[in-house]
């Protein structure tokens, strides 16, 4: 899996430009090549070995496509009219190293570049009908259905109670979409038959809605410096969250019922599927 | 033509949802639905009009993609940390109406959807290769060699000098690569040929160029009420201009040359070019 990492580095090395105008390439690269875990484009690859390896080019370049659309959602969530974060990962981040307008103008250069990634000259790797599928899924899980549609609610709850189907809504847009289409664009990637693609879709459902857990968990368990972002942020802004709903216990539980549902979604899988359940696996045991 | 623009904001108004979350589908309408003058999609229509008309879903697609695009820039460039615009097309812009963090994740949501809206499932009037055409000419418009890049010069350029040439590169990646676009995902959805494509490329090319120099021409000779927003803004920010470069005589001279080699380009196609070439009329004689 560190091999996995790696060559998503370079990936993201090669597919991110170095030569862009007016230190916009540089503003992109440093938010997109810092490190992070990269669970998305993990999910990616995996799913794609899972469903038969068919066509690793749009694997690859759906691994970039998908961390890019991540990363700029920090760059943009992190700014002052935002969440105000001075740290990420353990830098500063691009705003407060390139300037509110460099960041903004990076994180969307970054959204186009994602979709540029998955629409290269058509071939026998990547034919059209796949870049289609693949532009389908990462649009839908980024636009205001999904992702910036979750931000948008997250925005208007601060402060104000939210019951747990409003939550669990906002989290599933705000984190949910865009790890489920990381696990659905591999899918498709690898070959996937109309037989199995709800097994992914549940597999990545359940994962989705697991990481975030997690993610409330930790943010009230762990220091700074273990998250490599400021702890507790949520807590201070009274936002609210699993754990502030349901309690750390029953938070904690709930992390582990969904990582059975998510296991449940692969059981009729064969070992091909062995790297995403340990993924899920990882998901739910990470410390930062 | 007014037929054209009416049937233009029919289709925005169906394909930007009115039910999106916490106020994000209010804030998308707002943006994008007030009565700008359209120009980039009635370039994609006229263009599929003189390249065939082959896929006329296409075409409207294509036409709502490429204004969403242009209406992000729009919103994210007016917010504070950018151009600090109070006013657009005569109404309080998006942060100022909505506020900030909603402004920017409307931008955000728009440009995602710009590729939802062209990556619907696929069928005979939309086929998958049309489909990943589109997006790959309006990804690499609106991205960091196009759009954001042509952006990030700009802010750049503030109070230093910027050659002429500079001053092109800069003005052809901003609003010349966007215009372009919309002229060669036209002609795309039209059904071009190899042989007719560097036509149209020639035409949005200089085209582009065209746009900007009146665009200049006009922020220090009309009023802010003719514009809708705030006139002599360039200048008054120092900003390197066609005019402040050229001299107001030399860049309307500048800007007819353009106009004749746009037509120029054109010199081959028959009637079912008139479109277009009454819409290059149109953008060297607009007042605002």
């Amino acid at each position: 899996m560190a091999n996995e990492q790696r060559r998503i580095e370079t990936l993201l090395g090669t597919m991110v430009p170095r030569e862009a105008p007016a230190g916009l390439g540089e503003s992109m690269r440093y938010a997109v090549l810092d490190g992070g875990k990269r669970i998305r484009p993990l999910l990616v690859m995996a799913a794609a070995e899972a469903a038969g390896g068919r066509h690793p080019e749009g694997a690859d370049r759906a691994a970039v496509a998908v961390e890019l659309i991540h990363a700029y959602s920090l760059v943009h969530d992190d700014m002052p009219c935002m969440d105000n974060d001075l740290l990420r990962r353990g830098k500063p981040t691009v705003h407060v190293k390139f300037g509110e307008a460099q960041a903004m103008l990076a994180g969307d250069a970054m959204q186009a570049l994602a979709f540029e990634v998955l629409t290269p000259e058509p071939s026998a790797q990547l034919p059209c009908a796949l870049q289609a599928r693949l532009v389908a899924l990462l649009a839908r899980a980024s636009g205001h259905a999904g992702m910036a549609g979750g931000q948008a609610i997250d925005l208007a709850s601060v402060g104000r109670p939210l019951d747990e189907a409003a939550l669990r809504d906002m989290h599933r847009r705000k984190t949910g979409e865009l790890l489920c289409a990381s696990v659905l664009m591999g899918a498709a990637s690898g070959g996937e038959t109309a037989v199995v693609e709800p097994h992914f879709h549940a597999f990545g459902q359940a994962l989705g809605v697991a990481f975030q857990v997690v993610d409330d968990i930790l943010d009230v368990t762990q220091a700074s410096e273990v998250l490599g972002k400021t702890a507790g942020k949520d807590q201070d802004a009274n936002k609210p969250t699993y754990v502030s709903m349901l309690g750390l216990e029953a938070a904690r539980q709930y992390a582990a019922q969904l990582h059975a549902q998510a296991l449940q979604a692969l059981a009729t899988c064969g070992p091909e599927a062995d790297k995403l359940r340990w993924l899920a696996d990882k998901v739910l045991h990470r410390q930062h």
